[in-house]
């Protein structure tokens, strides 16, 4: 009996778990390879899934898509979240294990809290991926290879779903990161969203001056890099900083105190010096830990628990299935 | 007669400089090619300058190396400057013709005017050309290829003499850009020194907060990107940040007000949206003009003058050498 897993949105990272999963050893999962259901909001994005065998079934609607999952993986974007949590609750068989993939993690909790059956398990995940473009030619088996996978369980979550989804994303090569919902999306804010933020008030400021067009031929490739994050398209930066705003406004007062800082210590040679000193000395701390361990390196953080051995027959197929760990926190 | 040269400095600036001038066509100048004196307060500087020939002459002194110079070019560090132009001063010769390569320019012209005796020319010069090390190894003929050379006459300078600078900048590769000290000073503040500042508050900000030992796993290459210019020397960068101190602080104070913008967007999605679109069409009309017009095409911007006819012979070895049009203002 194989274990049923059901993507919901066939993006490049939705279908990249649908490759992961479906081209698995048999001997990975303790289940075996799983069946892989998938649905999107649009057809064609539905059809090119299938034709690339990121799934084995497409379903036509999401409540048949869920009816017999043992695994949801909700990969929709998060602004479809909300609905899409709605939309499934009532055809989620009991006992279902629900997870999603979205960058913030605090609201898709409170989401998950309210709108899922309590007979069903959810455990928030954010895989630390991110695709050149939103079609499905991005996607790939192993594009969550050595990625870090942020997992985040309700307190209701029992300790043997929080087990089965760390199997299923070792299974995928990824790596699972336990974190607190507040924490992950200051740690976003701080090391995704914060620099966009920057990046596009740099641009926003230089090129609304008077001075942008002779400011134009003079600015040089230092310009250019500390630009990049601001050259991503419009509307996803948007959808992204306000998915994580609370925490982003506080970075932002953080980033303006620190600019302050700055500023002052031009009247201080030697507080301009020490500030320059320990940015430099931070960034290459932090660099000189690449490749291995940044930041796929489990040695390197103590937030990574060693995977356990894969447990999916027991959670889903054994006589536990509501047991006795149900009051035990992760 | 050759035009005697003499380079003040020879880190990879000033020995470019020389190379370009010792290896010009001797039809490319109407003096024909200079013969080029350099000196150095490293004595090993000055002998690798030698040995790689950039230079024609090794002076044993500052005062030595001027004395029979017609155009002296200042490419010490902006920290030397003002003792290198008091040190000058008295060996200067009547008509030669002094200029610097410094990245600021208020500062240095005030210097000029101030320490350079009324018989001498000054104008100051800024090449838009960056070295990835100190070393002279860096240095090559046409390093300065292409490159925009900021020019800032005093309001005493002859037009003439402005004309001679032209034609040696014209001469090594360089485009003249005529600029206004003051506009120089903001607008490096805002191309160089602002991005710098920007990239070490945010690394300061985020290797200083509690959250960076957990932070460096989850970020990515958009802080990589973003913080580059903080790995940039630490002395080098407080040098530069605090010789354009004034210039920088008002682009600190625009760009605080900047990301204070965008943080109340966070609470408007349509005035958010309209920041990312601005930012992001600014950055790539910018960057559309690569690799030709910027920042090296003439046609790009109204600052830059077609270069005039090198007119060295007039300056230097003709009758009106002291002429008629010293009144007249570039």
């Amino acid at each position: 009996m194989p274990l049923n897993v059901t993507i919901l949105g066939l993006g490049p990272l939705g279908a990249s778990l649908g490759l992961a999963l479906g081209t698995l050893d048999h001997k990975t999962l303790d289940v075996g390879r799983p069946t892989i259901t998938g649905w999107d909001s649009s057809r064609r994005v539905l059809g090119d899934a299938r034709g690339r065998l990121a799934i084995d079934r497409a379903a036509a609607s999401l409540e048949d898509a869920v009816r017999d999952a043992d695994v949801v993986i909700a990969a929709v974007p998060y602004e479809e979240l909300r609905e899409v949590f709605a939309a499934i609750a009532p055809a989620l068989k009991p006992g279902a294990l629900v997870t999603d993939t979205a960058a913030t993690k605090q609201q898709v909790l409170a989401w998950a809290a309210e709108l899922l059956p309590a007979t069903v398990e959810f455990v928030g995940g954010h895989p630390l991926v991110s695709f050149d473009a939103g079609d499905i030619k991005q996607a790939s088996h192993d594009a969550l290879r050595d990625a870090i996978y942020c997992l985040i369980p309700l307190a209701r979550t029992r300790q043997a779903a929080l087990r089965g989804v760390d199997a299923l994303v070792s299974a995928v090569g990824a790596k699972p990161y336990y974190i607190d919902a507040a924490e992950h999306d200051s740690y976003i804010a701080a090391a995704a969203h914060l620099p966009v933020a920057v990046a596009v008030a740099l641009m926003e400021l230089l090129g609304g001056s008077g001075a942008w067009r002779e400011l134009q031929p003079i600015a040089g490739e230092g310009l250019v890099g500390i630009t990049e994050l601001a050259a991503a398209d419009p509307s996803s930066s948007r959808d992204a900083l306000l998915s994580n705003a609370p925490a982003l406004a506080g970075w932002l007062d953080r980033m303006i105190a620190a600019l302050a800082d700055l500023r002052s210590a031009l009247d201080n040679p030697e507080e301009l010096q020490g500030i320059l000193e320990r940015a430099e000395a931070a960034r290459a701390g932090w660099l000189r830990a690449e490749p291995n361990q940044r930041p796929g390196e489990a040695a390197y953080y103590g937030n990574v628990k060693e995977v356990e051995r894969p447990n999916l027959s027991g959670l889903f197929f054994g006589r536990r299935r509501h047991g006795a760990d149900r009051n035990k926190r992760p």
